[in-house]
């Protein structure tokens, strides 16, 4: 790569305290398939967070992973999701929820958030018993795929309605870091394992390597969770791979840290994209921009920045994604404002 | 652990070298999904080895996730692989294979091999068109989950027997490198590449800290190959942690040497065995030895060391496995030798 | 029931031919599985239609099951089907066709059909490779779930933009006849067969006790197709019992006798219900008759009839949908039509 | 068929009383889906049988369709089934139960029986945690596929044994009626229904054109069950069609009289068989005969009449298949008789 790249928030390696542990740790032996001491360490300081012990955590390597393998141990056969359009299940994972056998019922969106209306209408047009696919599970993200960030009241919502109708609710958390260190956030991970039955903390778009921890408050749900993780080929055999990186990860604040500092980075963008006169598609929350700019702005900005133009605005315009993490370089923020 | 493990050849971490080129290229920005540089220079040194430009090249992490990509990539619903009963994934994949719709018909073996024969015999066996699954797809190990080791003659007959019978044939290499580095082999990588029509050479087992290599010589198997991979979840976002891991294991010879190293250990371990008047249950070709031991000198061996009690082998003996790795301390080797 | 009903196209049982024609063959012995003289009677009347030899057809028994061994047998697991929101198969059969494993594109349609544009729409909207599920098939239903009727210049686009962009048409005739029959039909068999890969000719809803006719113009989509039929559990073993049905609808123009029959059941409804100054819902063009009627009026139908209440139309009507079949008593549809 | 034919039992239309009762009801209207008169009173005679009321009875067309709704439902995805080897599922249904996600554990059996020693072999072979699937419902069948019949005190044990081990036992009556009406049987419908968790009365190869009804004595397994047989394809839009059929073969004993018919003819078979001088491969406890006749006998008796040559027996002699039913004619079974 020759431009410097705002494409996502995988381009870098991880976090040189991540590099470090696992050099500090390579030659000692340890237990295969995630019992190894670190991921136990890191199970800990997981549950700290949470403020409950012994609620089960387990460590896959991938977000299509983890949500299939979530989806796929909690589900029957003739159980369908629900999801927002823009879900990342439903629009960015080659079907691979399908591939397990269940339907997605997707709900218009317009901020990547789902709605009380929305599942309720959802399951108003899915209740022709036996002919459509039964309702079980709803997903959220959070961050969404807009970069927006759900407010408690709205979680606790979204709980209530699925608890009321007998829904699970999931949220993958593949930016979840980034959602927890926004400024309108007031959600702590505390409060979210209380209002969610599953959930997954994503490392790889957080600083480590590869890695996501899927914690399961809903503890029925992890009955037998660990042959499905084997099944679907998640169950790594270096499991201590997983659990050093979650161990530096949730040692010393360093997960949200480094989202903190994605975070800024975005923000510094969009108020120069703002100052610039320009608009954005989506009010900055937390590290994705998504900015409304001229069709020759973007070309010129493409001459020194990777990103992806996500979608045309009119004739003239074109909403472009901008994204950071905690490798962004603040120097190439700078510069790219310059240019706005 | 407190005790000297022999348990399997993936209780350490990986090469210094592998963590040195981590460290080295940490801060780059790389292409995500494989597209980096380093998955792109790994592609080029394997298909050195394979002496042909341009055979597809993927990598992917963990051994039943890399077989169930391929399998289920590579067969239409009603076609079925045939397996070695021991095969790994007849045996120890939690039904990864047959969660992807397909049966697995299998074929009793007492060395971990197949043989033209027994293809055959599974093949008389599941004729009774349309009320039986129509097998497709040959799957054989090399080593053998018994350690053992393919000939190249062998090899020769099964490709001839699939090929007559249009069947794909596929090679799982978890642990390629001790094939190909045991005394008794007489095969090359090349030569699997014109024999197969799609294997793997595994990572995870071999000092990497995960991570396989998919090979597909067969290229009309390799069409669309990448979006299998992302469905099934074996797509990861940083993709250069794999490149990185195996453009090292592919320079300057370093996988092999790692295989011919984790192989010594087992032959100086398999050499004492029998020096102290013990059988083997196979004789010992890779880095897997099976031993034949009475019950009081296993638990004794327990005290201070750590490895599989296979199976009963009459009523006061037993088989034990001890499995040596890149990593092996061979002063763990020489005290254990000093107690057989 | 007590009233009489007009939900559905499958509420009498056979057509008296067909129960006579089981009566006349009953004792004799007949080969399993499909392969009676009778299926090969019926395919032989079939491909007469077709005015080709040849064409594959085989005989299922029942709609879901027959658009699920269609799909499964056509698609590799990375593969998507585009239909209609309203499509039978995206929204009425209980996810079927995710559970074996594919995604469902879904296109906004008003009266139930699909146009090029929104396939290309769809085409366009999922062509992230590899992070979005291929589309391969395209599915449409003649008549539609709106009882609307595909126009062969209508077919003819849609085959060529399927051509053009690598997509298997198919077409799901479970009410075919009606299709065919309908006045403003201008297609045959034999060019239905000339535009589309696969589709069906239902049995069930016109006039059958049960059956479905599978044809396949696109002859490399059979390989193995019996195969398929087996192992989703559509493979009767009595196959006369279809086979023999068949023979009847298609011999001395049964099968479009019957629905014919049906339609003008539909017209005299639809003709009775805008006389009174109703309005329809959908032009009928086929049995099915889609009707705005003030709430109050329903109820009192409701008294001496079944239908189904569609949905909300304004706070003081509904849409009523109002089907007929072969069987339909015209002594009931005067009633009724007294009553609009 | 020029020859008569004694291949299976499906050879043959329906009994009689069946196609009257299909006539005689005809053009009445039925609501859909098994909700119509017909099949609420056939699950009433069925539970008449149970001695209780409430047990969930549906009706679906087909034995493989039925086992795989049967298994698919009850199962999670990491879930195996135990079946013997020559189970109906394991052998001859083109790997039905895999398409669904499952695996199928095979034992050994010489009789075609399941005993509680094999299920415990199973058991202890398939419990390295996670890495095999977990065993979770035990598959007999009742007559077997070897034509014998489970003795009370077999379906005890192998009950107990289930219930020890948090095994579901499901029993496949394809045969049913051959069984309970075999001169060894000692077992009821109503203790059957004690003694599985869920089994099925096979209406197909016992009178009926096609029908199975399935029994869900253990309650929770039939929650939702509709959903499935709906998402697989078996709902019958005219569900009276099965029914009308289950009613007829539930009243005045005629069920049990046809299969005694079956069962007679092949004791005549069988006899003649013995007095002729051969033997029997199995024991003939129902209505299919196992035979081991010299290969000349074999190809006189090919002449005019059809059966299958199941297997060799030695170098001059093979086991031929003879299957009898309720349409079996005696006269026939006269003739072939003296020609052993």
């Amino acid at each position: 790569m020759n431009k410097y790249c705002f494409l996502d928030d995988y381009s870098e390696g991880c976090h040189p305290r991540i590099l470090a542990a696992l050099g500090r740790t390579n030659l000692e032996q340890q237990t295969a398939y995630g019992n190894d001491d670190y991921s136990n360490q890191a199970r800990a300081l997981i549950r700290e967070q949470l403020g409950k012990e012994g609620t089960p955590v387990y460590f896959l390597a991938g977000g299509t992973l983890t949500n299939l393998v979530i989806i796929a141990s909690a589900l029957r056969p003739h159980e369908a999701v629900i999801a927002a359009h823009s879900g990342h299940i439903a629009l960015h994972e080659t079907g691979a929820i399908e591939a397990t056998g269940h339907k997605i019922i997707t709900v218009p969106s317009a901020d990547g958030k789902l709605t009380a209306a929305g599942i309720e209408a959802a399951l108003a047009s899915n209740a022709l018993y036996p002919h459509m696919a039964k309702p079980r599970l709803v997903y959220v993200s959070n961050t969404t795929e807009a970069g927006t960030v759900y407010k408690k009241a709205e979680l606790q919502v979204l709980s209530k309605t699925c608890r009321a109708n007998n829904l699970l609710l999931m949220l993958d958390g593949a930016r979840l870091g980034a959602a927890l260190t926004a400024e309108t956030n007031d959600l702590s991970l505390k409060e979210i394992a209380e209002l969610v039955d599953v959930f997954w903390i994503g490392g790889t778009k957080s600083g480590a390597l590869l890695g996501e921890a899927v914690v399961i408050p809903h503890e029925a749900l992890a009955e037998d969770f660990e042959f499905h993780v084997k099944q679907r080929g998640a169950l790594l055999a270096k499991g201590r791979v997983l659990g050093i990186q979650f161990v530096e990860l949730f040692s010393a604040g360093l997960y949200f840290e480094l989202a903190q500092l994605a975070n800024a980075m975005a923000r510094k963008l969009s108020n120069a994209i703002l100052a610039a006169g320009h608009a954005l598609a989506v009010p900055t929350e937390s590290n994705q921009v998504f900015a409304i700019l001229p069709n020759r702005k973007i070309e010129q900005l493409n001459e020194r920045f990777d990103f992806y133009t996500w979608e045309k605005a009119g004739e003239h315009r074109s909403v472009v994604r901008l994204v950071t993490s905690w490798a962004t370089d603040e120097h190439q923020v700078d510069a790219i404002n310059r240019l706005f």
